[in-house]
């Protein structure tokens, strides 16, 4: 039998395992994020209509640029944010992580590196290895804020061609200040000039408006967005970004051609149809995440604020025994390697209760 | 207004364009190669069933490693070639361009380079270019066959660290000889050792058996296909490969995770249970692909043999003014850039017809 390692795979690759969480069949799963609340039964009948409509020409390529659908998530974001975007600022691929992957593409790749300000999304650093990008880890303080000053020097020193911004931030759940990103995107400009990327996966779930309002006159800036989370989507692998047109335009030098599929596009803009009803279960999830940060904190427990649909919490003396115990118990929550720290997906009410009611028991057994 | 070329991108990808054909709107396209039959009834209303029941928890992540369709893809594989393979011997992807991506971010990248013997299928010199693979182009006759000693010189002489092999080949639609790739793989494995991708996106159409048994023995051998062309399912983007279950282990190191969607993996699932309907199909393309050959011929014209969906013809001393003389008969079929020559794909009986009355009228007046 052939393994992975006789093969001539790139040496970067050697030795390394496939990204991803255990997908473990237990009772209560809280460690990817997902929206725990099924799509409404009138949605999944109009995904069926529009996406029967799509079948009967799907002997034919798909619209190449997707026009249908970026018009209406421009409509999306200019209603929700009230800030006023055109389709020709949006993109869309399969999920937020090919928008990254084809923004690297573009503006990262061999000879180049891009920073993130860790912990973070630790895709960012995966796509950055994928593409041929050099990947920088950049500072964090200790509460998991961005230090606007030590940031800006990392910039300034190391003079990435690409910024992440994670914010809210996964896994803390730490959102950025506005200041904080005007700062890093004009030592961008200083040290570059380098695009600067606000990955706003979460966005819908923060107490703070988006920073959306900021691509306005910052052409070298991008925020992504998915409808994973806020959407109930995951299975659906949308994700899109604004930007000035010209990024737009830029990312099609890479994109390979029809990457969006007729069933993608179909299903997402009947989804979009939805979008009253699906930011009505934010909503919900906005409190429950409120009311686990109460809770755990009662616990005696550290809980780092959280503008996401997730709380970090610790400190454990050896998190992953904790990962194991509640598991044991019957809920799957994430170990993402922050030393001490877990990290939970808000989830129903009855998802959230059976989850304290795991860390009522695991916490009076485990030393911390 | 910002323009591309002010954006800090690449330096290799200013002053390009995006890929892709012109999608124009006229009554007969034959460009694409897409398959010109709908989908029948009773597979539409099965996607749509199939797609509802994925519907109802799009809310979770799909299966990452879509294991139920890749089943499938091998039983279908098994059951038309006779070689059988099993689901950890594919791989799947959104349409096979993104199979060959995943490919060369694991086998070529920064520092290697990837051969192709041209003219052919022109996505796998730019997905080298997108993925920092050097791209080398190798030599084919005068008749569009490969030349195997020229083509084992080149590999030998080159080093390239992957070898694409496309057969039938796009846009000739040239097979390749199975003695022809066992000599480049031996070629490569000499010069690298390197892989060697065989493009089977039209295998289905071929005269020949598929090169699908050559993985035998050979784990540096990867077989490519897409339901998009005999599956009649371009709209569907769903490509994948066959070979070496270690291939398969290898490219889940790159592959974006959860890439692929639950509709897609739904939707091809449904078209997979109708695989003798759409291979019907298929008899038809082939027989109206070979009326094609013969009429271009009558007419005096130069037709490469073909085992595709499609049939390059010629030749013409200006080939681009022969296509938009066609276009303007209401007939939109493809300049691939060959010298003198253009591609029609096989459609329906009726357009086909429309296609050889437009040749006649065109021919007459154009000079020669």
């Amino acid at each position: 039998m052939t393994g992975i390692e006789q093969l001539p795979i790139r040496d970067e690759l050697r030795g390394k395992t496939p990204y991803g969480a255990p997908q473990l069949d237990v009772p209560v799963r809280l460690n990817t994020n997902e929206n725990p609340y099924p799509l409404p039964e009138e949605l999944v009948r109009r995904i069926a209509e529009r996406v029967t409509e799509a079948a009967r020409t799907l002997n034919r390529y798909p619209d190449r640029d997707a026009v249908e659908l970026r018009t209406a998530l421009a409509s999306y974001l200019t209603r929700t944010t009230g800030f006023e975007v055109s389709g020709n600022q949006i993109w869309a691929a399969n999920g937020s992580n090919e928008v990254i992957q084809q923004l690297l593409q573009t503006f990262g790749g061999p000879g180049r590196t891009a920073i993130g300000f860790e912990p973070s999304y630790s895709m960012h650093g995966l796509i950055s290895r994928g593409t041929g990008t050099g990947w920088l880890s950049g500072p964090r303080r200790e509460d998991f804020t961005v230090d606007t000053d030590a940031a800006v020097r990392a910039i300034a020193e190391q003079r990435p061609s690409v910024v992440f911004v994670c914010s809210p931030n996964n896994p803390t759940g730490t959102a950025v200040e506005r200041e904080t990103v005007v700062a890093l995107y004009e030592a961008a400009q200083a040290a570059g000039p380098s695009m600067v990327i606000v990955d706003e996966a979460y966005g819908e779930f923060s107490h703070r408006p988006s920073l959306l309002p900021l691509i306005e006159g910052r052409p070298n800036l991008v925020v992504s967005r998915t409808m994973s989370k806020a959407f109930g989507a995951a299975g659906l692998r949308l994700g899109y970004l604004a930007a000035d047109p010209a990024v737009v335009d830029a990312v099609q030098l890479v994109r390979l051609p029809y990457h969006l599929s007729a069933v993608t596009q179909a299903t997402a803009l009947a989804a979009l149809e939805h979008t009253d009803t699906l930011l009505g279960y934010v909503e919900r999830l906005k409190e429950e995440r409120d009311r686990l940060v109460r809770e755990l904190r009662a616990l005696g427990l550290e809980v780092t604020e959280s503008d996401a649909n997730f709380v970090q919490f610790g400190r454990f003396d050896d998190a992953h025994l904790t990962w194991q115990a509640l598991l044991e118990q019957g809920v799957l929550v994430r170990d993402n390697g922050v030393p001490g720290r877990l990290r939970v997906t808000a989830g129903t009410p009855e998802e959230n209760d059976a989850f304290l009611d795991a860390v009522r028991a695991v916490t009076k057994e485990t030393p911390r």
